[in-house]
């Protein structure tokens, strides 16, 4: 199989898994338990939490790194604290500022809080697929109580501009008179080992990381966090009372190995990337294919090299997308993680302003760091003869 | 190291980490991408489900099993769809029936949505841990959405009577004259493999199940549901749209070969349990201490026989596991999820009208299917003398 769908997940890379299954036998013991093993589990959990803080910078917030069983429960930990902070500390519930782009996690869950009473706006991108930030200041309003805008589009591969976001809300918040921003949650699954991303430079309050999308396990993800919140969901008291649930050493350790090889090799990585990117931007261009957005060049550092949509006119992505598959190419049409759900996968590129019939024939080429030129080649080679075959 | 606190968590089966990992490298697509590798994980995580399925007696509910992150997660996911009811069906939140001894997973979080406005009624355990069937359906009300308790107590080892307390709330909707019966969740980490367990016979909407509790890994646990719920998160669309997240099909094949292996040699495992459960209380009964309940056999169908709590009056428990483990046995002081939680780890024994300076003065003691007969008694000589030592 040639892989170009590592933005829907990325082979696993063995050394790491077996690093995690080394240490879940070995430290076998509950963390949270008082006994020799179980103070053992607990130093090498923090020794894994130690090493993912230093991947993502190295500086820590004052409540540091929950670990998770994903981005997407990274995600809601987030957004359900607003469900308990309409309950306690306001009659009215606060505001909630996000983007028409972000992936299912946010989006799914920021529509059921909408219909649960939270009051919502949505910025939609420029054309270009990233948010403008005065666009992001001007939906601020005296309540808003979170704002999550997201670091990487998962179908365009946008860079989102989040430090100048983050500055926008600093001003729109200081002209409405706020005694304090709000909060800045970002989705950066994306992001992490992909680009360079340090969650405190940014000025972000929280920010979603999941280790699946660097070669690590599934099931494990980690919140960074700014200042401590007040969760929805309570249990055991694990993750300084954030996160509930026995921890999960096995993937901490497997997910802490992954991250520090994606970010330590990034240098490296992303020069790998930019010569695939304009490999692929190159062939797609010379067989008329066309980059998606429109505008969208190799070497552009508004996106990240490692995703790049495109559409074939007058052909189905859908039918594209098997018929690659087919021929044991992996690629995708927009996120795997809408896939239950029909034409919402074209949601991201519509909110850009793309006709809908370009996004219709349009597929998602993502690769990593054990992807090749020669598995660039052999997708373009196919992927030209098979529009040539069913184009109408 | 002689690990009895296996109620905590249980040393991980490495073949069953084995099976997991070679999995995750094998099938490692998507399974929500529709290409041939999503194709192919997808067929895997299908064929772990209903392994697990099978080994819960085979009984599939409409909405089968959700695969979480744990029996926390689990628990929640049913929970927080309360918060769901009560915005969106009904001007009022339904009330909750839940037990004073349930786990922190479930105990903490009724806490919260107490705090949230949901109305809770908690009910009593009888002197012997358990739950009176009749006290459970007095609790409930016209309005009562959601009835919440254990299957087995993970400090006295009391298996409560689901299929009994499922008749009486039965009957007590029927005299309410209520249209259905509220569903009844009920936490089953200490059930599965422990005792025998089929959540359809005992009349259960819903349980939760754990894989670490059984020797599989951390991180992943099952929501075993009879009918689909409405739940608070929302995401990609994983799970018949019941928990978003890429799945964990490393997991999933890692618990389910976990249950497998536990509830196929159950009949087995259970006599090994018997015969250490009568070592232990009858050694625990020759050196004067006192089995809690003080009137716990061995042998007697109220308890699991994996669990043991025990009382040496004139010594505080947690000096006694600190000298226990300072000798290399690992044993607990009730739960080590309320191990942040200073005092409250007190509070099922206190429920049950324990004397506080009884509930003070104990450990758990709590095995699996490797523990020997030698394991139980080195501690009980162990003990014997720490106690001498040490008692005031």
């Amino acid at each position: 199989m040639t892989y170009l769908d590592w933005a829907s997940t990325s082979p696993p890379e063995r050394a790491f898994l077996e690093a995690g299954l080394a240490q879940a036998l070995e430290e076998y013991g509950n963390p949270s338990s008082r006994h020799s093993l179980g103070t053992r589990a607990k130093a090498s959990l923090g020794a894994a939490r130690a090493r993912l803080l230093a991947a993502l910078g190295g500086r820590q917030g004052e409540a540091g790194l929950v670990l998770t069983s994903g981005g997407s429960e990274a995600d809601a930990l987030v957004l359900l604290a607003l469900l308990r902070r309409k309950d306690t500390r306001a009659s009215a519930p606060p505001h909630l500022v996000t983007t028409s782009i972000e992936h299912a996690a946010i989006h799914e869950e920021v529509l059921l809080l909408q219909s649960l009473g939270i009051p919502v706006s949505f910025v939609d991108p420029q054309p270009d697929g990233r948010l403008r930030p005065e666009d992001i200041g001007a939906a601020l309003r005296k309540d808003t109580g979170l704002v999550a805008v997201m670091a990487v589009n998962n179908e365009t591969g946008a860079v989102q501009p989040l430090g100048d976001i983050s500055g926008a809300i600093q001003r729109a918040s200081a002209s409405l008179g706020r005694r304090e921003a709000p909060p800045l949650h970002s989705d950066a699954v994306q992001a992490l080992g992909k680009i360079d991303f340090d969650p405190a430079r940014l000025g972000l309050a929280s920010a979603a990381f999941s280790s699946h999308k660097i070669q690590g396990p599934r099931g494990v993800g980690a919140l960074w966090l700014r200042a401590k919140l007040e969760p929805l969901v309570l249990g055991g008291g694990q993750e300084n009372g954030l996160r509930p649930g026995t921890e999960n050493l096995q993937g901490a350790v497997a997910f802490a190995a992954a991250a520090e090889a994606a970010t330590a090799g990034l240098g490296a990585r992303l020069a790998l990337a930019r010569s695939l990117e304009a490999r692929l931007i190159g062939g797609l261009g010379a067989m008329g294919a066309l980059p998606l957005p429109l505008d969208r060049q190799a070497g552009d550092g508004r996106y990240s090299p490692w995703i790049v949509s495109a559409a074939f006119p007058g052909l189905s992505g859908e039918v594209l997308a098997r018929a690659l598959s087919d021929k044991d190419i992996a690629v995708s049409t927009g996120s795997a993680c809408s896939a239950n759900q029909g034409k919402k996968g074209r949601r991201v590129l519509e909110a850009m302003g793309l006709a809908e019939e370009l996004g219709r024939a349009s597929i998602r080429i993502s690769f990593g760091p054990t992807s090749t030129v020669a598995d660039i080649d052999l997708f373009l080679e196919t992927v030209s003869s098979l529009w040539r075959q069913f184009r109408t």
